[in-house]
């Protein structure tokens, strides 16, 4: 082929999806419990729901650029500037975006190995440089972190509660951390689980936080169960925001994404109905992993993260749980091996996964 | 602000959507009849809404990545290989993909002045060198830009018809033209307008050509109105394509905009109208522009570009329009001052825009 193409476009590696990951089309796969991809097993909210049928007639014209109906609600209930929100479709988008603008091709970003796959893959097709820290305890060693900046860090992404580990740092950890940044290296603060972690004590809720080099991303993927239609958001000062919304591009979201935001935003019940599925669920899981002396990281988020005698075990142990249709992660591209990570369903489906766990487990 | 900036991300103008321009709120301008963003104003195809109620109930997953079943059934409409086709949430994506998998910081962009100006907004937001060569008859001059190639040129864009100025060049042009282009710079050929110009005798349809750089950008935006709602395709060879769908975003199309288009391919009747309805638009604006002796373009998309006396003469229709609800697009920024852009309307809102106009031509 005669077209150039930059060496980090080329040596890109292919995203797998859940269905592929587990040798399986997408049709069969929506037959599985999926516990691979923590989303939200109780659907979309309602409220979101009723608000894309009454927009749908909408579709033929173009989206508004700044979400700006979206954006004054949001702002209201966060109690921040509607400049301070830039809208993207999902988190995965702002954190391109976030790299566009905030670093050059060749530049550095810093965050830790075993976090969020989407840091790598943007900031490698992006030819931005990536140093990774390792992590401690499964848990981001912020200490370390600091201790990596060089002259050439650009952008530091921090994901809180830590995906794919489901672990947090607290908010002590954190402003003690930000102390000793650079006002020059901005921080990416990704809570796309906060929903999930907003009432831990001693939760960071970055929004709770203003730092002239902070950009707190959320989402409404996990929360309202709107991974399918790609609505995230960043929060950060004014003076960062307006060169994000520059660089953003002008039609994204689309109008269905705005429009079932806005309304998920008073969805307060199936928020509560979320939060409460999740904490039940994961006492569940949790209880069970106690019991047969499972080791697990303490989860955070919507997941959490058990820790088998080695990788064969971890490998038999989701071959066994595909077996009665349960797809769990196998952590073995993050470099832990040894791990499954395992989403939070319904009460039902986790009590079936429970159950199919326990026998897994028994032998 | 400590946060160091690239020139090009500052120097960025901000986006202006229509009601921006048009200095109203966007409920307020929803009232007004919107012929200046090139929307089908059909509203979406039905069979598109029916699909996406259909699916709003699996919001809560994530999208497919290859967007598989709407490849598949495409390529089989189009005669092509699946994996010749890319999605993406509208042609722009694309063009941003498209523009961080085939060139680097830096590097450049060869195309029109007075072109869609969405290649000028991605490639500077990306730090690439947007050269630009004059329109001829508010055409693209193939001959001029394929003299101005230089050593340092990486990608050619064109947009055929042209946005804004609507006028096409003809498939014996493209051929000659790609004659002269070096097989190692990649041509965009984007054909947003396609649905309106395939019947034109001499119409290029990049689909039905092959080139081992080439790639034909194609939207459902126009077609099947749906252009809030972001979907768009790249159509090109397997080993460009190949690094193309590792550098656009995992998630992106949305769950919602991938079932959309997958009815539309079959919306036939909707299509036939969406055309119809153009054709009977086009003519009844340039009857009276004929009646009127004022100057335009040859159209050949959903719109008409007029050419008035002066600079004043345009801004005062334009603002006359305005007064009885009818918002058109001045291209005093697309440098041609004296012009005004019409889109085509329904059956209806042409036939009030025809007399609204014909009360400012009179006087």
């Amino acid at each position: 082929m005669s077209i150039k193409i930059a060496d980090y476009v080329v040596n890109l590696m292919p995203y797998k999806s859940g269905n592929q990951s587990a040798n399986t089309d997408r049709e069969s796969f929506k037959k599985l419990i999926n516990l691979a991809s923590n989303e939200n097993q109780l659907g979309p909210s309602p409220k979101a729901v009723e608000a894309m049928k009454n927009a749908i007639h909408e579709l033929a014209i173009y989206p508004d650029v700044r979400s700006e109906e979206l954006q004054i609600a949001l702002a209201k209930k966060l109690n921040k500037h509607p400049d301070q929100l830039v809208f993207g479709h999902g988190s995965d988008a702002l954190i391109q975006y976030v790299i566009l603008t905030f670093s050059q091709e060749g530049e550095e970003i810093l965050t830790a190995e075993g976090t969020f796959i989407g840091i790598y893959v943007n900031a490698n097709k992006l030819g931005r440089i990536v140093k990774t820290v390792p992590l401690k305890d499964y848990t981001y060693d912020l200490d370390a972190i600091a201790e990596n900046i060089t002259s050439t860090t650009k952008i530091i992404y921090l994901a809180n509660a830590n995906n794919p580990t489901g672990t947090m740092f607290t908010k002590e950890d954190f402003v003690n951390f930000m102390k000793q940044i650079p006002s020059n290296i901005l921080v990416v603060l990704d809570e796309a689980y906060h929903v999930y972690s907003y009432d831990i004590p001693g939760y960071t809720d970055g929004l709770t936080l203003d730092y002239p080099n902070m950009i707190v991303l959320q989402t409404f993927s996990k929360s309202h169960g709107l991974a399918g239609l790609r609505i995230g958001y960043a929060c950060g000062p004014v003076e960062l925001m307006q060169y994000l919304v520059k660089v953003k591009l002008p039609f994204d979201p689309n109008i269905l994404a705005q429009a079932a935001a806005l309304a998920a935003i008073d969805d307060i019940e199936f928020l509560e109905l979320t939060r409460d599925t999740n904490k039940k669920s994961l006492k569940m899981l949790t209880d069970l992993f106690d019991e047969y002396e499972v080791e697990y990281a303490k989860p955070a988020a919507n997941f959490v993260m058990i820790l088998l005698q080695d990788e064969e075990t971890a490998k038999d142990f989701a071959a066994k749980a595909l077996e009665q249709k349960i797809v769990t992660r196998n952590l073995k591209g993050f470099k832990i091996p040894n791990a499954i990570r395992i989403s939070t369903g319904t009460i039902e489906q986790t009590e079936y996964a429970v159950k199919v766990f326990r026998e897994i487990l028994k032998k």
